[in-house]
């Protein structure tokens, strides 16, 4: 029953979007019974089950103005995705729940089900099932399941001596904020960044088969999950600034709006970059930029000194 | 760090109240990494996994007056767990996703996560993972996953002929939710079937070994989720109204209210209870109740004739 272009959650009703949605959800060989009973039934193999889980806020986490439903489902499949990648697996399979308010257009909830479907088949993950209920703003609620073939790579392993490299783009999406936040467009290469990340799916078991001994998604800013994983392995972490190359695109946010364009690479979050350790250069693949070094000691400096800049993501 | 009993969340912050949450969380043998990495890491056999996701929403699922947050928590661990129960399964992990306002008593979210690990427990279930942000209401987003030792029950597999029973109470909850709409707190033992429900944890598993031909939990209420077995299996469902025992404080309370007590059995949806099919009578467990007849064609009757009460639950 094709849904009209006008049509409220609240005229479509739960039963009626669920069944429309679902058909949006192709389901890999993996699922033996897909959404619509109590629960999904996957077929595993004997392994290691890699489980995360993440909450997407409209107007804390995106806002409707500034990305379509398409995106908001791109970008909320991304952030999960990554986690995995962050331990070295891949991604099987997810959940998403959604709450929402009765008169959200029916037709936003099928464009973020097809971005957030369509996000998940880059790297051959099925949406196995879900929730749908009322609230009055937007949630997005999103549970990924993924597989690792060897040990997962934790923030606990770093040890002195390593050196910290990252894989990705990093500030990017940083910078588009900053543009879409003072109303702009454009360096339009930046907004589309920050609209639909590009994390390096493939990365993540790259660096666990080349032995990375810690890893981290950069979500929370480059720093701030540096800082997780200088803490998680009882180290101290150094950031070399020369080691970036600075996009022209970044530079030109910068000086439009007076910001030092580092800081969006130091502090932003939301490219869904990796953030690895190795035990020397040699270990570090290729498409890896070693950006830093492990020392004894606690917490992460900017070339030795406590960096100054504004602060990472925090929640509350 | 003990947290202050006037401490919001904007005081003790994203971190701080995480490591608090953390430390309710006790962590089964299966959980080889739990909170606090990238992802959760658990070890499987190979077979089948079963997924579920469920949100519950304040003002929508719980109000804060009607059910402490320890309750709260209760309940939706009871709601997801019940869901892999209906599978024939056994929950292994979980993860819940709390979204709060910032002026949120941060005593009231660890009390929600310590009722959120009790229920878990009553299963041998652990939390394996979580997320914490900032929202304008609160929307609690649980995932569960468990194991199948045999093939799971679906809602398809009725067949004509079979016969439909139930274990565990059913209409309680519901006829708690009536007296506390009412401003009333008794009868107590409805209000505390409400506020904590008593899903039959074990019930699944043992329904699944004798052979149900088809199971769903009761979320909807025993005839929509009747309807939904029915609609499943492609088969018409008669429920047998004189198979029910309205237990005393369901009478009384449909005295007091004027409302038909059967109603509160045949429509809630908050108990748990489950509701499956079996070929023949002699196929259904003891501690099942057989309460209807499945036959050819479609929809569900009571005792041959289309419901005019109270219709179940629907979100939107």
């Amino acid at each position: 029953m094709p849904i009209p272009p006008d049509a409220t959650l609240a005229d479509v009703g739960e039963f009626g979007l669920i069944a429309e949605l679902v058909g949006l959800f192709p389901q890999g060989e993996q699922v033996l019974v897909g959404p619509g009973d109590d629960a999904a039934v996957l077929r595993v193999k004997t392994g290691h089950v890699v489980v995360s889980t993440d909450l997407v806020v409209e107007g804390r986490h995106f806002r409707r103005e500034w990305a379509s439903a398409a995106d908001v489902g791109h970008r909320a499949a991304a952030q999960n995705l990554s986690d995995v990648n962050a331990m070295g697996g891949r991604a099987t399979s997810l959940t998403i729940g959604l709450a929402a308010p009765a008169d959200l257009p029916a037709q936003w909830a099928l464009d973020l089900a097809q971005g957030f479907a369509d996000e998940c088949a880059l790297v051959g993950a099925s949406v196995v099932g879900g929730d749908l209920t009322r609230a009055d703003e937007i949630v997005i609620a999103v549970t990924v399941l993924g597989a690792c073939t060897q040990a997962p790579v934790l923030r606990s392993g770093a040890r002195p001596g390593d050196v910290l490299a990252i894989t990705g783009r990093q500030g990017w999406a940083a910078g588009g904020l900053a543009v879409l936040g003072r109303g702009f467009r454009s360096p339009r290469v930046l907004v589309e960044a920050y609209r639909r990340p590009e994390p390096p799916y493939d990365a993540g078991r790259v660096a666990a088969e080349a032995g990375a001994t810690a890893m981290i998604d950069v979500s929370d800013g480059l720093l701030a999950d540096a800082g997780h994983l200088a803490a998680g392995s009882g180290v101290a972490i150094d950031v070399h600034a020369a080691a970036f190359d600075v996009p022209e695109p970044l530079q030109a946010v910068g000086a439009a709006t007076g910001a030092d364009p580092l800081s969006f690479i130091l502090t932003g979050g939301d490219d869904h970059a990796l953030l690895a350790t190795y035990a020397s250069v040699d270990a570090v693949p290729d498409g890896w930029a070693v950006i830093g070094s492990v020392g004894e000691g606690s917490g992460v400096t900017v070339d030795g000194a406590e960096y100054d800049g504004p602060a990472g993501w925090t929640h509350f």
